[in-house]
């Protein structure tokens, strides 16, 4: 078998040699299926959108996670709202700091066909300190007594079963749940496509948290390359207060992430950091 | 009309939908077309890759052109090797201290196809410190008497007409025709995709020149998105000799580059660093 996925966008489109259909269904918040690739390996689609893949989700995931983890000088309790591949928690769980990773993804099917096809990604569900919740991460954050040191919104777009994720109501309830010296990073869409979204989300975590920035990171295969992850604080600086021996130290290695991507990610091509620098502050 | 542009890789394609095919034709070294996109303005393709469109060659341009000329303190006159469209001389030519800009670009054809359909970029062939040459820039380098502070080689890939810029006896010649100062900047394929290449070409490089690095921007229309410059001189560094105050002083406004930016981009991925780690040097 020999085929193609596409994206779907207006302009453009995206295809990828397949050579067969692992998992397809329908579940109650969106459409889920993986391909295994000629060149990507497993990707995984949720609407027809490509979520992750064996090749590049190294980029993702070192970035979601690393950044917030090495700035936050002893994060011991961690939330992930969304990421369903699991991928997110795997890299929180390698910090040998972290006593708990909370993970609560809405879509049961998510997991079962990235538990059934995904191991690169989805192997963290066996792991002791993490605890994997079916439920909506809206209603956890609202509802939890638990705090946490770091929450990573690893979400879709914000339309269909992510569209919450964007309204400020979350942020508020997710502002709530963090330490006093607590990090929230969000998936925070493309600045060369949406940047009217990304716009639109700085603007609401701007509202409810003291320190608002946003750094970005390269992904072969979302559109354009370029996209950004928000990143906002109730006081800690994600360059200042970021100490690159703490790397160094953890003994932890990484294919994207080092001190100078990290430093190096929180500078924005002019015509992002002009759309977005009123939400920038903090710093 | 309506209609895609294909690319051609062998896992993955994309394609562009496109109002009208502008110009075609075949000049003794590529195919050479134009497209009208309804996402990316005109579309310049050679020999089927996609070279420059009018939403994103900005990034291209900001980055070949003013990360070296913010280095040297004083540059006056600049050779671009190549850069037929016209986008990176316009760069150079903004700069107030720059002379003269030689630009040899071999295919006459590239030059007549955007001097007619792509005026964004070729609108500088009439500037009046522009020398405009159409011939082999391998032999330009070999022979000319004249004196370059920063050359930049604005190229294809390493097979057809440009199959020759990616050859140590090339950048002997740059060597020469540099200034005891000079800088010389080149297109540096990609990293997610080609890395093996830009392994190769650094190898050269780092043969010739007493300072080698690389660093990285990210072009919406080109595979992965995230791309590179290899940066070379005989002893000016891209870092500690870059002065933030001169880029403020220039008056200039930039879509992409920035001072952050220019420092930022020298940050490399792990993998990128680990595979060319032995080329970096001078530093």
């Amino acid at each position: 078998m020999s085929n193609f996925v596409e994206e779907k966008h207006d302009d453009f489109s995206y295809r990828y040699k397949i050579t067969e259909r692992l998992y397809s269904d329908k579940s109650e918040f969106q459409e889920i299926e993986v391909y295994n690739t000629t060149g990507f390996g497993k990707m995984l689609l949720n609407d027809g959108y490509v979520m992750v893949t064996d090749r590049d989700e190294f980029v993702y995931h070192d970035m979601i996670a690393h950044v917030p983890l090495f700035v936050h000088p002893n994060p011991k309790n961690v939330l992930v709202v969304g990421g369903g591949d699991g991928g997110t928690a795997r890299e929180v769980l390698r910090h040998s700091s972290v006593e708990s990773c909370v993970m609560v993804e809405i879509d049961p099917l998510v997991i079962e066909a990235c538990r059934e096809h995904i191991p690169q990604t989805s192997s963290v569900f066996n792991h002791e300190k993490l605890e994997l919740l079916v439920q909506d991460g809206v209603k956890y954050v609202k509802t939890t007594d638990k705090k946490f040191d770091v929450v990573l919104v690893d979400s879709t777009e914000p339309f269909g079963p992510a569209a919450e994720l964007f309204n400020k109501s979350f942020y508020d309830d997710v502002f709530r749940v963090l330490t006093d010296d607590g990090i929230v990073v969000s998936q925070g869409e493309s600045c060369f496509y949406d940047l009217h979204r990304q716009k639109s989300l700085m603007g609401i975590i701007s509202q409810v948290f003291p320190l608002t920035t946003i750094y970005n990171y390269h992904n072969l295969t979302y559109p354009g390359g370029l996209w950004s992850f928000t990143f906002a604080s109730k006081g800690l600086n994600p360059i200042k207060d970021f100490d690159t021996t703490r790397v160094l130290n953890s003994g932890l290695e990484f294919q994207y992430y080092n001190p100078d991507m990290h430093k190096g990610s929180f500078a924005l091509p002019t015509f992002q950091r002009n759309e977005i620098k009123e939400f920038i502050k903090g710093l």
